[in-house]
Protein backbone atom coordinates (compact mmCIF):
# COMPACT_ATOMS: atom_id res chain seq x y z
CA UNK A 1 0.00 0.00 0.00
CA UNK A 2 0.87 3.59 -0.21
CA UNK A 3 0.52 6.62 1.76
CA UNK A 4 -0.54 10.42 -0.38
CA UNK A 5 0.92 11.67 2.28
CA UNK A 6 4.53 12.24 3.04
CA UNK A 7 4.00 13.36 6.76
CA UNK A 8 1.79 10.27 7.64
CA UNK A 9 3.61 8.86 10.57
CA UNK A 10 3.19 12.75 12.10
CA UNK A 11 -0.77 12.04 11.74
CA UNK A 12 -0.68 8.72 13.11
CA UNK A 13 1.38 10.15 16.26
CA UNK A 14 -1.48 13.01 16.54
CA UNK A 15 -4.13 10.38 16.58
CA UNK A 16 -2.73 8.58 19.63
CA UNK A 17 -1.65 11.92 21.49
CA UNK A 18 -4.72 13.99 20.98
CA UNK A 19 -7.35 11.77 22.13
CA UNK A 20 -8.12 12.18 25.70
CA UNK A 21 -9.75 8.70 26.45
CA UNK A 22 -6.52 7.34 24.59
CA UNK A 23 -4.57 9.05 26.67
CA UNK A 24 -6.77 8.44 29.95
CA UNK A 25 -6.91 4.34 28.95
CA UNK A 26 -2.90 4.66 28.58
CA UNK A 27 -3.23 3.11 25.06
CA UNK A 28 0.59 3.69 23.16
CA UNK A 29 1.24 3.94 19.36
CA UNK A 30 3.98 1.20 18.30
CA UNK A 31 4.73 1.87 15.05
CA UNK A 32 3.12 2.29 11.77
CA UNK A 33 3.94 2.13 8.07
CA UNK A 34 1.32 2.46 4.74
CA UNK A 35 -1.98 0.62 5.54
CA UNK A 36 -0.89 -0.89 8.99
CA UNK A 37 -0.47 0.46 12.67
CA UNK A 38 0.83 -1.32 15.76
CA UNK A 39 -0.45 -0.19 19.96
CA UNK A 40 0.24 -1.52 23.15
CA UNK A 41 -1.76 -1.36 26.56
CA UNK A 42 -0.17 -1.82 30.26
CA UNK A 43 -2.71 -3.65 31.78
CA UNK A 44 -4.16 -1.78 34.98
CA UNK A 45 -6.60 -3.22 37.50
CA UNK A 46 -8.81 -0.08 36.21
CA UNK A 47 -9.59 -1.97 32.99
CA UNK A 48 -11.17 -5.35 34.08
CA UNK A 49 -14.73 -6.42 34.38
CA UNK A 50 -15.64 -7.98 37.12
CA UNK A 51 -14.49 -11.25 36.93
CA UNK A 52 -10.96 -9.77 36.18
CA UNK A 53 -10.24 -10.40 32.23
CA UNK A 54 -9.80 -6.54 30.33
CA UNK A 55 -13.18 -5.20 30.11
CA UNK A 56 -14.59 -6.02 26.10
CA UNK A 57 -14.69 -1.93 25.97
CA UNK A 58 -11.05 -1.72 26.52
CA UNK A 59 -10.41 -4.55 24.12
CA UNK A 60 -12.83 -2.56 21.45
CA UNK A 61 -11.37 0.97 22.01
CA UNK A 62 -7.68 -0.33 21.26
CA UNK A 63 -8.92 -2.44 17.85
CA UNK A 64 -10.92 0.61 16.75
CA UNK A 65 -8.51 3.49 17.71
CA UNK A 66 -5.34 1.17 16.11
CA UNK A 67 -7.48 0.67 13.05
CA UNK A 68 -8.72 4.36 12.56
CA UNK A 69 -4.79 5.03 12.83
CA UNK A 70 -3.87 2.22 10.03
CA UNK A 71 -6.79 4.07 7.56
CA UNK A 72 -5.11 7.35 8.53
CA UNK A 73 -1.84 6.11 6.94
CA UNK A 74 -3.05 6.17 3.82
CA UNK A 75 -5.51 9.15 3.36
CA UNK A 76 -4.52 12.86 2.08
CA UNK A 77 -3.34 15.37 4.23
CA UNK A 78 -6.83 17.57 3.96
CA UNK A 79 -8.80 14.74 5.04
CA UNK A 80 -9.29 12.61 8.94
CA UNK A 81 -10.87 8.67 9.35
CA UNK A 82 -14.39 8.33 11.12
CA UNK A 83 -15.24 4.48 12.10
CA UNK A 84 -18.76 4.32 11.09
CA UNK A 85 -19.24 0.37 11.85
CA UNK A 86 -17.47 -2.70 12.98
CA UNK A 87 -17.89 -5.99 14.36
CA UNK A 88 -16.00 -7.20 17.27
CA UNK A 89 -15.47 -11.07 18.15
CA UNK A 90 -14.12 -11.61 21.34
CA UNK A 91 -12.67 -14.74 21.30
CA UNK A 92 -10.61 -15.98 24.38
CA UNK A 93 -10.60 -14.42 27.70
CA UNK A 94 -8.59 -10.81 28.25
CA UNK A 95 -6.08 -12.06 30.14
CA UNK A 96 -2.51 -10.79 30.66
CA UNK A 97 0.11 -7.73 31.57
CA UNK A 98 -0.11 -6.47 27.55
CA UNK A 99 -2.26 -6.14 25.36
CA UNK A 100 -1.09 -5.79 21.72
CA UNK A 101 -2.99 -4.84 18.30
CA UNK A 102 -2.17 -5.21 15.17
CA UNK A 103 -4.31 -3.24 12.76
CA UNK A 104 -4.22 -3.74 8.98
CA UNK A 105 -6.39 -2.16 5.82
CA UNK A 106 -7.92 -4.78 3.77
CA UNK A 107 -9.32 -3.09 0.93
CA UNK A 108 -8.48 0.62 0.70
CA UNK A 109 -10.70 3.17 -0.68
CA UNK A 110 -11.15 6.85 -1.95
CA UNK A 111 -14.57 6.96 0.11
CA UNK A 112 -13.41 4.13 3.10
CA UNK A 113 -11.72 1.75 3.82
CA UNK A 114 -12.29 -1.88 5.49
CA UNK A 115 -9.58 -2.08 7.92
CA UNK A 116 -9.07 -5.45 10.55
CA UNK A 117 -7.38 -5.53 14.05
CA UNK A 118 -6.32 -8.36 15.64
CA UNK A 119 -6.00 -8.01 20.13
CA UNK A 120 -3.14 -9.95 21.64
CA UNK A 121 -2.97 -10.76 25.19
CA UNK A 122 0.77 -10.38 26.40
CA UNK A 123 2.17 -12.80 29.45
CA UNK A 124 5.75 -13.58 29.77
CA UNK A 125 6.57 -15.35 26.33
CA UNK A 126 3.22 -16.48 25.73
CA UNK A 127 1.20 -14.15 23.27
CA UNK A 128 -2.37 -14.96 22.56
CA UNK A 129 -5.16 -13.92 20.07
CA UNK A 130 -7.89 -12.79 22.40
CA UNK A 131 -10.22 -10.38 19.52
CA UNK A 132 -10.63 -9.98 16.35
CA UNK A 133 -12.31 -6.67 14.71
CA UNK A 134 -13.35 -5.81 11.34
CA UNK A 135 -14.53 -2.10 10.44
CA UNK A 136 -16.12 0.42 8.17
CA UNK A 137 -13.54 3.76 7.75
CA UNK A 138 -14.98 6.86 6.31
CA UNK A 139 -12.60 9.21 4.89
CA UNK A 140 -13.67 13.04 5.91
CA UNK A 141 -12.59 16.18 4.43
CA UNK A 142 -11.20 18.83 7.01
CA UNK A 143 -13.30 21.84 6.72
CA UNK B 1 -39.82 -11.59 29.30
CA UNK B 2 -39.47 -13.53 32.59
CA UNK B 3 -36.78 -14.00 35.16
CA UNK B 4 -35.89 -17.47 36.36
CA UNK B 5 -34.15 -15.07 38.81
CA UNK B 6 -36.07 -13.33 41.84
CA UNK B 7 -32.88 -11.50 42.98
CA UNK B 8 -31.84 -10.02 39.32
CA UNK B 9 -32.15 -6.86 40.48
CA UNK B 10 -28.90 -7.69 42.93
CA UNK B 11 -27.16 -9.18 40.18
CA UNK B 12 -27.84 -6.53 37.88
CA UNK B 13 -26.16 -3.80 40.17
CA UNK B 14 -23.36 -6.05 41.08
CA UNK B 15 -22.94 -6.09 36.89
CA UNK B 16 -22.75 -2.18 37.61
CA UNK B 17 -20.70 -1.99 40.82
CA UNK B 18 -18.17 -4.95 40.25
CA UNK B 19 -16.53 -3.87 37.13
CA UNK B 20 -13.64 -1.60 37.44
CA UNK B 21 -13.50 -0.11 34.59
CA UNK B 22 -17.49 0.77 34.17
CA UNK B 23 -16.72 2.59 37.82
CA UNK B 24 -13.74 4.04 36.17
CA UNK B 25 -15.68 5.52 32.96
CA UNK B 26 -18.93 6.57 35.92
CA UNK B 27 -21.37 4.66 34.03
CA UNK B 28 -24.37 4.65 36.15
CA UNK B 29 -27.09 1.70 35.87
CA UNK B 30 -30.67 3.65 35.60
CA UNK B 31 -32.64 0.89 35.86
CA UNK B 32 -33.59 -2.64 34.98
CA UNK B 33 -36.69 -5.04 33.97
CA UNK B 34 -36.55 -9.19 32.61
CA UNK B 35 -35.18 -8.46 29.43
CA UNK B 36 -33.90 -4.73 29.43
CA UNK B 37 -31.71 -2.59 31.29
CA UNK B 38 -30.69 1.19 31.23
CA UNK B 39 -27.92 3.12 31.80
CA UNK B 40 -26.25 6.45 31.56
CA UNK B 41 -23.12 8.44 31.31
CA UNK B 42 -22.78 12.10 32.49
CA UNK B 43 -19.64 13.30 29.71
CA UNK B 44 -16.17 13.92 30.76
CA UNK B 45 -13.58 15.46 28.74
CA UNK B 46 -11.28 12.45 29.45
CA UNK B 47 -14.48 10.28 27.62
CA UNK B 48 -13.21 12.39 24.49
CA UNK B 49 -11.96 11.34 20.77
CA UNK B 50 -9.58 14.16 19.38
CA UNK B 51 -12.30 16.15 17.75
CA UNK B 52 -14.22 16.44 20.76
CA UNK B 53 -17.28 13.86 20.37
CA UNK B 54 -17.71 10.82 22.61
CA UNK B 55 -15.14 8.17 21.55
CA UNK B 56 -16.55 5.39 19.83
CA UNK B 57 -14.84 3.15 22.94
CA UNK B 58 -16.88 4.70 25.31
CA UNK B 59 -19.86 4.24 23.30
CA UNK B 60 -19.24 0.35 22.80
CA UNK B 61 -18.47 -0.08 26.46
CA UNK B 62 -21.88 1.46 27.39
CA UNK B 63 -23.59 -0.13 24.83
CA UNK B 64 -22.09 -3.72 25.31
CA UNK B 65 -22.73 -3.68 29.40
CA UNK B 66 -25.94 -2.39 29.40
CA UNK B 67 -26.86 -5.22 26.93
CA UNK B 68 -25.05 -8.06 29.23
CA UNK B 69 -26.49 -6.64 31.76
CA UNK B 70 -30.36 -7.29 30.05
CA UNK B 71 -29.23 -10.82 29.16
CA UNK B 72 -28.28 -10.84 33.19
CA UNK B 73 -31.62 -10.32 34.36
CA UNK B 74 -33.33 -13.58 32.16
CA UNK B 75 -30.54 -16.12 33.35
CA UNK B 76 -30.68 -18.54 36.29
CA UNK B 77 -29.32 -17.27 39.46
CA UNK B 78 -26.14 -19.93 39.22
CA UNK B 79 -25.39 -18.23 35.59
CA UNK B 80 -23.62 -15.06 34.03
CA UNK B 81 -23.32 -13.43 30.86
CA UNK B 82 -20.30 -12.99 28.76
CA UNK B 83 -19.98 -11.09 24.81
CA UNK B 84 -18.80 -13.27 22.37
CA UNK B 85 -19.20 -10.94 19.21
CA UNK B 86 -21.28 -7.57 18.56
CA UNK B 87 -21.87 -4.69 15.87
CA UNK B 88 -21.64 -1.51 16.93
CA UNK B 89 -22.63 1.17 14.12
CA UNK B 90 -22.15 4.70 14.78
CA UNK B 91 -24.81 6.66 13.72
CA UNK B 92 -24.14 10.23 14.17
CA UNK B 93 -21.68 11.98 16.27
CA UNK B 94 -21.65 11.68 19.73
CA UNK B 95 -22.04 15.13 21.07
CA UNK B 96 -24.50 15.52 24.35
CA UNK B 97 -23.75 16.71 28.10
CA UNK B 98 -25.27 12.99 29.17
CA UNK B 99 -24.97 9.35 27.35
CA UNK B 100 -28.08 7.41 28.05
CA UNK B 101 -28.33 3.72 26.91
CA UNK B 102 -31.52 1.40 26.37
CA UNK B 103 -30.77 -2.31 26.08
CA UNK B 104 -33.32 -4.80 24.93
CA UNK B 105 -33.11 -8.72 24.80
CA UNK B 106 -33.88 -9.38 20.97
CA UNK B 107 -34.08 -13.09 21.32
CA UNK B 108 -33.57 -15.19 24.26
CA UNK B 109 -32.02 -18.09 24.85
CA UNK B 110 -30.97 -21.12 27.39
CA UNK B 111 -27.28 -20.98 25.67
CA UNK B 112 -27.14 -17.39 24.50
CA UNK B 113 -28.94 -14.61 23.90
CA UNK B 114 -29.13 -11.70 21.35
CA UNK B 115 -29.58 -8.12 22.82
CA UNK B 116 -29.65 -4.79 21.06
CA UNK B 117 -28.64 -1.51 22.46
CA UNK B 118 -29.44 2.07 21.72
CA UNK B 119 -27.09 5.33 22.48
CA UNK B 120 -28.59 8.60 22.84
CA UNK B 121 -26.48 11.92 23.34
CA UNK B 122 -28.55 14.10 25.59
CA UNK B 123 -28.19 17.86 25.83
CA UNK B 124 -31.16 20.05 27.09
CA UNK B 125 -34.47 18.22 25.99
CA UNK B 126 -33.11 17.46 22.76
CA UNK B 127 -32.13 13.29 22.78
CA UNK B 128 -30.55 11.81 19.65
CA UNK B 129 -30.13 8.45 18.67
CA UNK B 130 -25.85 8.80 18.13
CA UNK B 131 -25.53 4.74 18.12
CA UNK B 132 -26.25 1.01 17.90
CA UNK B 133 -25.79 -2.20 19.10
CA UNK B 134 -26.57 -6.13 18.32
CA UNK B 135 -24.64 -8.22 20.42
CA UNK B 136 -24.16 -12.35 21.29
CA UNK B 137 -24.56 -12.52 25.06
CA UNK B 138 -23.69 -16.33 26.18
CA UNK B 139 -24.69 -17.89 29.80
CA UNK B 140 -22.13 -19.41 31.43
CA UNK B 141 -22.65 -21.59 34.61
CA UNK B 142 -20.95 -19.96 37.66
CA UNK B 143 -18.05 -22.69 38.70
CA UNK C 1 -38.33 10.83 5.25
CA UNK C 2 -38.15 12.36 2.25
CA UNK C 3 -37.53 10.86 -1.42
CA UNK C 4 -35.45 13.20 -4.14
CA UNK C 5 -36.92 11.09 -6.65
CA UNK C 6 -40.59 11.92 -7.38
CA UNK C 7 -40.22 8.14 -9.69
CA UNK C 8 -38.36 5.95 -7.11
CA UNK C 9 -41.44 3.49 -7.06
CA UNK C 10 -40.16 2.70 -10.78
CA UNK C 11 -36.31 2.59 -9.41
CA UNK C 12 -37.43 0.19 -6.96
CA UNK C 13 -39.61 -1.97 -9.15
CA UNK C 14 -36.68 -2.23 -11.67
CA UNK C 15 -34.41 -3.19 -8.22
CA UNK C 16 -36.28 -6.14 -8.43
CA UNK C 17 -37.38 -6.80 -11.87
CA UNK C 18 -34.00 -6.30 -13.38
CA UNK C 19 -31.88 -8.58 -10.46
CA UNK C 20 -31.62 -12.24 -12.03
CA UNK C 21 -30.82 -13.89 -9.13
CA UNK C 22 -33.83 -12.38 -7.26
CA UNK C 23 -36.47 -13.29 -9.92
CA UNK C 24 -35.09 -16.65 -9.96
CA UNK C 25 -35.32 -16.86 -5.91
CA UNK C 26 -38.68 -16.01 -6.72
CA UNK C 27 -38.38 -12.56 -4.56
CA UNK C 28 -41.84 -10.26 -4.97
CA UNK C 29 -42.11 -6.52 -4.28
CA UNK C 30 -44.92 -5.86 -1.91
CA UNK C 31 -44.50 -2.41 -1.52
CA UNK C 32 -42.56 0.75 -1.00
CA UNK C 33 -42.12 4.56 0.68
CA UNK C 34 -39.40 7.00 1.19
CA UNK C 35 -37.08 5.08 4.03
CA UNK C 36 -38.74 1.29 3.60
CA UNK C 37 -39.47 -1.40 1.04
CA UNK C 38 -41.34 -4.75 1.77
CA UNK C 39 -40.89 -7.74 -0.22
CA UNK C 40 -42.27 -11.53 0.10
CA UNK C 41 -41.11 -14.56 -0.93
CA UNK C 42 -43.26 -17.91 -1.30
CA UNK C 43 -41.51 -20.53 0.31
CA UNK C 44 -40.33 -23.93 -2.38
CA UNK C 45 -38.40 -27.01 -1.65
CA UNK C 46 -35.33 -25.77 -3.24
CA UNK C 47 -34.87 -22.93 -1.09
CA UNK C 48 -33.99 -25.26 1.65
CA UNK C 49 -31.17 -26.27 3.69
CA UNK C 50 -30.80 -29.96 4.22
CA UNK C 51 -33.01 -29.48 7.46
CA UNK C 52 -35.88 -28.51 5.97
CA UNK C 53 -35.63 -24.65 6.69
CA UNK C 54 -35.08 -21.87 4.56
CA UNK C 55 -31.48 -21.64 3.94
CA UNK C 56 -29.24 -18.64 5.21
CA UNK C 57 -28.02 -17.39 2.23
CA UNK C 58 -32.04 -17.05 1.00
CA UNK C 59 -32.82 -15.61 4.27
CA UNK C 60 -29.50 -12.81 3.46
CA UNK C 61 -30.64 -12.44 -0.07
CA UNK C 62 -34.01 -10.95 0.78
CA UNK C 63 -33.34 -9.55 4.00
CA UNK C 64 -30.13 -7.38 1.68
CA UNK C 65 -32.03 -6.61 -1.87
CA UNK C 66 -34.97 -5.25 0.24
CA UNK C 67 -32.63 -3.14 2.62
CA UNK C 68 -30.89 -1.83 -0.76
CA UNK C 69 -34.52 -0.96 -2.39
CA UNK C 70 -35.26 0.77 1.24
CA UNK C 71 -32.43 2.89 0.48
CA UNK C 72 -33.03 3.13 -3.05
CA UNK C 73 -36.16 5.37 -2.24
CA UNK C 74 -34.15 8.21 -0.67
CA UNK C 75 -31.47 8.18 -3.61
CA UNK C 76 -31.44 10.83 -6.42
CA UNK C 77 -32.41 9.79 -9.94
CA UNK C 78 -28.98 9.76 -11.59
CA UNK C 79 -27.26 7.23 -8.23
CA UNK C 80 -27.53 3.83 -7.67
CA UNK C 81 -26.92 1.87 -4.35
CA UNK C 82 -24.48 -0.81 -3.74
CA UNK C 83 -24.43 -3.14 -0.55
CA UNK C 84 -21.12 -2.70 1.16
CA UNK C 85 -21.59 -4.63 4.46
CA UNK C 86 -23.94 -6.26 6.88
CA UNK C 87 -24.67 -8.24 10.12
CA UNK C 88 -27.02 -11.27 9.56
CA UNK C 89 -29.11 -12.70 12.75
CA UNK C 90 -30.57 -15.91 12.57
CA UNK C 91 -33.10 -15.55 15.34
CA UNK C 92 -35.52 -19.12 14.91
CA UNK C 93 -35.52 -21.48 12.38
CA UNK C 94 -36.89 -20.36 8.72
CA UNK C 95 -39.99 -22.94 8.56
CA UNK C 96 -43.17 -21.64 6.97
CA UNK C 97 -44.59 -21.19 3.64
CA UNK C 98 -44.21 -17.62 3.15
CA UNK C 99 -40.97 -15.49 4.20
CA UNK C 100 -41.63 -11.48 4.33
CA UNK C 101 -39.29 -8.83 4.72
CA UNK C 102 -39.71 -5.05 6.30
CA UNK C 103 -36.45 -3.13 5.66
CA UNK C 104 -36.44 0.38 6.88
CA UNK C 105 -33.47 2.84 6.79
CA UNK C 106 -32.20 3.75 10.45
CA UNK C 107 -30.10 6.34 9.41
CA UNK C 108 -30.01 8.34 6.05
CA UNK C 109 -26.88 9.88 4.71
CA UNK C 110 -25.41 10.91 1.70
CA UNK C 111 -22.60 9.10 1.17
CA UNK C 112 -24.29 5.61 2.43
CA UNK C 113 -27.41 4.59 4.59
CA UNK C 114 -27.92 2.58 7.26
CA UNK C 115 -30.43 -0.16 6.94
CA UNK C 116 -32.24 -2.94 9.06
CA UNK C 117 -34.36 -5.14 7.53
CA UNK C 118 -36.28 -7.82 9.35
CA UNK C 119 -37.50 -11.38 7.95
CA UNK C 120 -40.44 -13.34 9.50
CA UNK C 121 -41.84 -16.55 8.48
CA UNK C 122 -46.07 -16.73 7.92
CA UNK C 123 -47.85 -20.11 8.56
CA UNK C 124 -51.73 -18.90 7.98
CA UNK C 125 -52.58 -17.03 10.70
CA UNK C 126 -49.01 -16.94 12.54
CA UNK C 127 -46.08 -14.48 11.89
CA UNK C 128 -42.63 -14.83 13.37
CA UNK C 129 -39.43 -12.98 13.03
CA UNK C 130 -36.62 -15.29 11.95
CA UNK C 131 -34.07 -12.90 11.15
CA UNK C 132 -32.63 -9.33 11.37
CA UNK C 133 -30.20 -7.76 9.20
CA UNK C 134 -28.40 -4.39 9.87
CA UNK C 135 -26.12 -3.13 6.79
CA UNK C 136 -24.35 0.22 5.29
CA UNK C 137 -25.82 0.35 1.51
CA UNK C 138 -23.45 3.36 -0.47
CA UNK C 139 -24.54 5.80 -2.97
CA UNK C 140 -23.04 5.63 -6.15
CA UNK C 141 -23.25 8.07 -9.01
CA UNK C 142 -24.64 6.66 -12.12
CA UNK C 143 -21.94 6.77 -14.98
CA UNK D 1 -6.55 -28.71 14.66
CA UNK D 2 -8.08 -31.75 15.11
CA UNK D 3 -11.40 -33.40 14.31
CA UNK D 4 -13.29 -36.00 16.63
CA UNK D 5 -14.97 -37.51 13.95
CA UNK D 6 -13.07 -40.31 11.65
CA UNK D 7 -15.95 -40.09 9.03
CA UNK D 8 -15.83 -35.86 8.80
CA UNK D 9 -15.06 -36.09 5.32
CA UNK D 10 -18.17 -37.98 4.81
CA UNK D 11 -20.78 -35.23 6.97
CA UNK D 12 -18.99 -32.38 4.71
CA UNK D 13 -20.32 -34.47 1.36
CA UNK D 14 -23.67 -34.38 3.14
CA UNK D 15 -23.69 -30.87 3.84
CA UNK D 16 -23.36 -30.01 0.16
CA UNK D 17 -25.38 -32.84 -1.49
CA UNK D 18 -28.30 -32.43 0.73
CA UNK D 19 -28.84 -28.75 0.84
CA UNK D 20 -31.76 -28.26 -1.82
CA UNK D 21 -30.72 -24.63 -2.29
CA UNK D 22 -27.13 -25.63 -2.54
CA UNK D 23 -27.21 -28.20 -5.17
CA UNK D 24 -29.89 -25.43 -7.07
CA UNK D 25 -27.49 -23.00 -6.91
CA UNK D 26 -24.31 -24.92 -8.17
CA UNK D 27 -21.86 -24.86 -5.17
CA UNK D 28 -19.70 -27.54 -4.93
CA UNK D 29 -17.65 -28.74 -2.83
CA UNK D 30 -13.69 -28.88 -3.14
CA UNK D 31 -11.99 -30.24 -0.34
CA UNK D 32 -11.82 -29.71 3.03
CA UNK D 33 -9.72 -30.95 6.32
CA UNK D 34 -10.44 -30.50 9.85
CA UNK D 35 -10.95 -26.71 10.52
CA UNK D 36 -11.27 -25.65 6.80
CA UNK D 37 -13.02 -26.07 3.66
CA UNK D 38 -13.14 -25.07 0.19
CA UNK D 39 -15.98 -24.49 -2.84
CA UNK D 40 -16.38 -23.47 -5.95
CA UNK D 41 -19.27 -22.29 -7.95
CA UNK D 42 -19.43 -21.87 -11.99
CA UNK D 43 -21.13 -18.14 -12.06
CA UNK D 44 -24.57 -18.57 -14.29
CA UNK D 45 -26.09 -15.54 -15.56
CA UNK D 46 -28.91 -16.06 -13.21
CA UNK D 47 -26.61 -15.69 -9.75
CA UNK D 48 -26.35 -11.84 -11.32
CA UNK D 49 -27.72 -8.69 -9.73
CA UNK D 50 -29.04 -6.01 -12.06
CA UNK D 51 -25.51 -5.03 -12.62
CA UNK D 52 -24.01 -8.03 -14.39
CA UNK D 53 -22.14 -9.05 -10.96
CA UNK D 54 -22.58 -11.46 -8.99
CA UNK D 55 -25.44 -11.17 -6.14
CA UNK D 56 -24.67 -10.23 -2.27
CA UNK D 57 -27.01 -13.16 -1.75
CA UNK D 58 -25.04 -15.72 -4.13
CA UNK D 59 -21.61 -14.59 -2.20
CA UNK D 60 -22.77 -15.04 1.47
CA UNK D 61 -24.60 -17.90 0.84
CA UNK D 62 -20.94 -19.87 -0.42
CA UNK D 63 -19.31 -18.07 2.87
CA UNK D 64 -21.73 -18.84 5.03
CA UNK D 65 -22.65 -22.70 4.02
CA UNK D 66 -18.47 -23.13 3.36
CA UNK D 67 -18.28 -21.67 7.13
CA UNK D 68 -20.69 -24.27 8.47
CA UNK D 69 -18.80 -26.95 6.50
CA UNK D 70 -15.41 -25.89 8.30
CA UNK D 71 -16.97 -25.95 11.38
CA UNK D 72 -18.21 -29.42 10.36
CA UNK D 73 -15.31 -31.15 10.37
CA UNK D 74 -14.51 -30.22 14.16
CA UNK D 75 -17.77 -31.34 16.07
CA UNK D 76 -18.34 -34.86 17.33
CA UNK D 77 -20.62 -37.25 14.83
CA UNK D 78 -23.75 -36.87 16.99
CA UNK D 79 -23.85 -33.14 16.24
CA UNK D 80 -24.68 -30.57 13.31
CA UNK D 81 -23.77 -26.69 13.05
CA UNK D 82 -26.09 -24.20 12.85
CA UNK D 83 -25.12 -20.37 11.34
CA UNK D 84 -25.94 -17.83 14.43
CA UNK D 85 -24.53 -14.92 13.07
CA UNK D 86 -22.34 -13.61 10.84
CA UNK D 87 -20.72 -10.41 8.92
CA UNK D 88 -20.27 -10.24 5.63
CA UNK D 89 -17.52 -7.66 3.72
CA UNK D 90 -18.50 -7.08 -0.32
CA UNK D 91 -15.19 -5.74 -0.67
CA UNK D 92 -14.73 -5.37 -4.63
CA UNK D 93 -17.57 -6.19 -7.61
CA UNK D 94 -18.05 -10.08 -8.04
CA UNK D 95 -16.78 -10.27 -11.47
CA UNK D 96 -15.67 -12.96 -12.44
CA UNK D 97 -16.31 -16.85 -14.43
CA UNK D 98 -15.65 -18.82 -11.20
CA UNK D 99 -16.25 -17.77 -7.31
CA UNK D 100 -13.84 -19.99 -5.12
CA UNK D 101 -14.42 -20.19 -1.45
CA UNK D 102 -11.88 -21.12 1.36
CA UNK D 103 -13.23 -20.92 4.92
CA UNK D 104 -11.05 -21.24 8.20
CA UNK D 105 -11.92 -21.95 12.18
CA UNK D 106 -10.45 -19.34 13.92
CA UNK D 107 -11.74 -20.32 17.44
CA UNK D 108 -12.78 -23.88 17.66
CA UNK D 109 -15.12 -23.89 20.68
CA UNK D 110 -17.33 -26.99 22.29
CA UNK D 111 -20.55 -24.94 21.88
CA UNK D 112 -19.36 -22.58 18.98
CA UNK D 113 -17.36 -21.73 16.92
CA UNK D 114 -15.75 -18.47 15.00
CA UNK D 115 -15.23 -19.65 11.83
CA UNK D 116 -13.89 -16.81 8.28
CA UNK D 117 -14.49 -17.22 4.95
CA UNK D 118 -13.19 -15.67 1.94
CA UNK D 119 -14.90 -15.39 -1.72
CA UNK D 120 -12.46 -14.63 -4.72
CA UNK D 121 -13.57 -14.05 -8.18
CA UNK D 122 -11.20 -15.78 -10.81
CA UNK D 123 -11.33 -15.04 -14.50
CA UNK D 124 -8.59 -17.10 -16.24
CA UNK D 125 -4.70 -16.55 -14.08
CA UNK D 126 -6.63 -13.72 -12.34
CA UNK D 127 -7.70 -14.75 -8.96
CA UNK D 128 -9.16 -11.10 -6.84
CA UNK D 129 -10.57 -11.59 -2.94
CA UNK D 130 -13.98 -9.97 -3.62
CA UNK D 131 -15.66 -10.42 -0.18
CA UNK D 132 -15.34 -11.27 3.31
CA UNK D 133 -17.37 -13.28 6.12
CA UNK D 134 -16.81 -13.85 9.80
CA UNK D 135 -19.98 -15.93 11.61
CA UNK D 136 -20.24 -17.70 14.58
CA UNK D 137 -22.13 -21.69 14.30
CA UNK D 138 -23.22 -23.22 16.99
CA UNK D 139 -23.23 -27.00 17.56
CA UNK D 140 -26.37 -28.69 18.61
CA UNK D 141 -26.81 -32.38 19.40
CA UNK D 142 -28.50 -34.41 16.96
CA UNK D 143 -32.05 -35.68 18.14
Amino acid sequence: MHSPNPNYQTIVANIFQQAAFIRDLGLELVGCGPGWCESRLAVQPRHMQQDNVVHAGVQTTIADHTAGAAAGTIIPPDAYVLSVEFKMNLLRPGVGEILFCRADVLKPGRQFSVVESEVFAITGNSRKLISKFIGTMVTMPRS
